[in-house]
């Protein structure tokens, strides 16, 4: 007998992001004069640093050479990036060799791939939370349970000290999507605390990392402990706008092990098996990403956007709307009342976000805003939703 | 409580290639002097086609323009690209369009995801087989029946008529791989008529049809019933020698359902929640390898390949060895004894092949070559192979 998956059931019918979009594609049909701007997905829009695409143009071209030609790349990537992304560790004074950096096509894979590794009781993580690690652990028929986020832990939960369930895979992403916030250096130790003595494994995310302008960690590895609890999770796509191109990495310590077995070698029997590579074109553009040309023009692109996130931050506090992130992050994420409500009224104003309760029901009554859009479109955006919070109405309907 | 998933104890501790190339970069170390050849793992050797590496250097160059630049692909694949392969299908009589093609990174991941969308009593392979599918199934818990490809039913086993287990999940790839061996017509309609009548449904692995020359059919869509009950994973790694580029398809016909479900929406639902879509600038090199440009440069490769079969065939003809493939496949499947045996004495004499153990049990008594190498060191392994197989002592020892 085959049948649907039963654990289809546990998750939500539409995913949020092809939710919103196909929402979007329907309210463009009816109203074909509008111009709605997105600040819905987490997607950037400057072009590529050109050292990037010269860097993937060359290697492109090399492909048709016979001594430029490569076929599958090597298990866990090239060296010269594993290498240069080790690099990058180092300046955060974190010591990772090449052997530990393992390349991958996007963090959403690996976040999705991981829980694959372990049996575990349950699975824990910060909530509202992007859908990958918990939709994933759902659907493997798998018990999940939230850490909520709330205004008042400022979006920075810490499992309860008397947790009964023992260890479990723990998911956290910081600074954080959707709420925007990060964990200072006591926060990540506490959680690495945490884990060490429930003996639990932490899958940390760090996709926004470069988004940070504060003094907080932007590896768990700054915290020396974790490299026996933690893999951390790494993408190219919001740090080097590399989203339509594809390069991630998972970067397991040596050290990690989870009753005796190495959690690394895990990890490759099972990439081995289900993966074969990033293409060598792509890893070359990464590489480039972490030359010292391109540091200044990635360091250019993220201002930009944070710029963007302080024009749609000025209107919030104009309003007195409570949010959080939009620093130190590229999402604002605000009190909203009914989130799907607040969704509709603002697409009809002609902006689209993305409802709160998309990130799981803890997201309920906030909207997540993105940075992301041009600068033209988020000073357009931000003055619609200016003039959408001016009339009373919309203000105590969705400033509760 | 967290432990390493129990079900690794299920699969070979190593995965095959990776073992393979672990005994080769060890024999190098211990003679350094050595050249030896690999025809082991099934990669190309050519240079890319240069229309693809064209396309993929402009594209990547858009990407540094306000107007090129590509953000996250569309979910699916871009529709260039969709509509492209959809043709391709029209080339051999099948209807499928373009929203019924699902772009994705490789036929490895499709082959290792797919079974996540359903409940199933169990999984059927003909073995020996690329271990993905089965190992993939066995990492969750599943059970796996073998469906015997024997020198008997010439690699082309059909199930059993009266198969006690009802509807299951069924992997076939033809023309196969390891054994090299292609379904006719006659073969495909019984395996859809068993899929038909038992309520199963097959995942067609069509990665190797372009080395067709027969009559015989290229996409399980040939047939018309099985829109019914088979997807298709189809790749551009030997069709357009694209192995280090990363790109492939799964074609799902919009009338598949499992218990009311469409297959097409629970993938999709899948690939949202997991996958974030394939590089802009690698779908625009597969656009380009369907081109009609790049039509007699692709044949012309898989040519060469093939006279690179045809080389290694006049050898193990010439020395009266018992094989299949090296036809409509650039894979020879011989008899050879002990597999791991031959693997050492062969890679001993310069030569490094897989041994058949590494398909499965079924797969003892056998060892892969590949044609993939370069004409010159195809030359100089055939040599190697005849001089090796001259020996009395080795015929009798690897021809029982």
């Amino acid at each position: 007998m085959i049948s649907a998956n039963e654990n289809f059931t546990r998750i939500p019918e539409n995913y949020i992001f092809a939710e919103v979009a196909r929402r979007l594609a329907e309210y463009k049909k009816e109203h074909p004069e509008s111009d709605v701007i997105s600040l819905g997905i987490g997607d950037v829009t400057l072009p590529l640093p050109y050292p990037i695409s010269r860097a993937m143009a060359e290697a492109a071209l090399d492909m048709s050479t016979p001594c430029g030609f490569r076929g599958y790349p090597p298990d866990g990537g090239y060296p010269f990036l594993r290498e240069k992304i080790a690099a990058r560790y180092a300046d955060f004074g974190v010591a990772l060799s090449q052997d530990e950096i393992l390349v991958s096509d996007g963090a959403k894979s690996d976040l999705a791939a991981f829980h694959e590794l372990f049996d575990f009781s349950c699975a824990m993580q910060s909530t509202p939370a992007y859908p990958v690690f918990g939709e994933s652990c759902l659907l493997r028929g798998k018990r999940l349970v939230s850490l909520p986020a709330t205004r008042e832990n400022e979006f920075l939960p810490l499992p309860p000290k008397d947790f009964p369930l023992g260890g479990c895979l723990i998911s956290i992403c910081s600074p954080a999507n959707p709420t925007g916030t990060a964990y200072d250096r006591a926060g990540l130790s506490a959680l690495v605390d945490f884990a060490l003595k429930s003996g639990s494994l932490i899958i940390f995310d760090c996709a926004y990392e470069a988004y940070i302008r504060d003094d907080l960690p932007h590896s768990i590895f700054e915290i020396p402990e974790a490299k026996y609890c933690a893999v951390e999770i790494g993408s190219f796509s919001k740090f080097a706008g590399m989203t339509g191109v594809r390069c991630s990495w998972c970067a397991i310590p040596r050290e990690l092990r989870i009753g005796g077995t190495e959690v690394r070698a895990l990890w490759s029997r099972r990439q081995n098996m289900k993966f074969n590579g990033v293409s060598y074109i792509i890893q070359r553009g990464a590489e480039a990403a972490l030359s010292d040309e391109c540091k200044p023009l990635l360091r250019a692109n993220i201002d930009y956007y944070m710029e963007n996130a302080a024009i749609i931050a000025d209107v919030l506090r104009r309003h007195g709307i409570y949010f959080s992130g939009g620093r130190n992050s590229p999402y604002l994420w605000l009190r909203c009342g009914d989130s799907r409500g607040f969704f509709e009224a603002l697409l009809h104003a002609g902006v689209v976000g993305t409802p709160g309760s998309g990130f799981g029901a803890l997201g309920e009554g906030y909207f997540r805003l993105t940075a992301f859009a041009t600068r033209e479109n988020t000073i357009k955006a931000a003055a619609r939703l200016d003039k959408f919070l001016q009339s009373d109405n919309n203000f105590t309907s969705y400033n509760p």
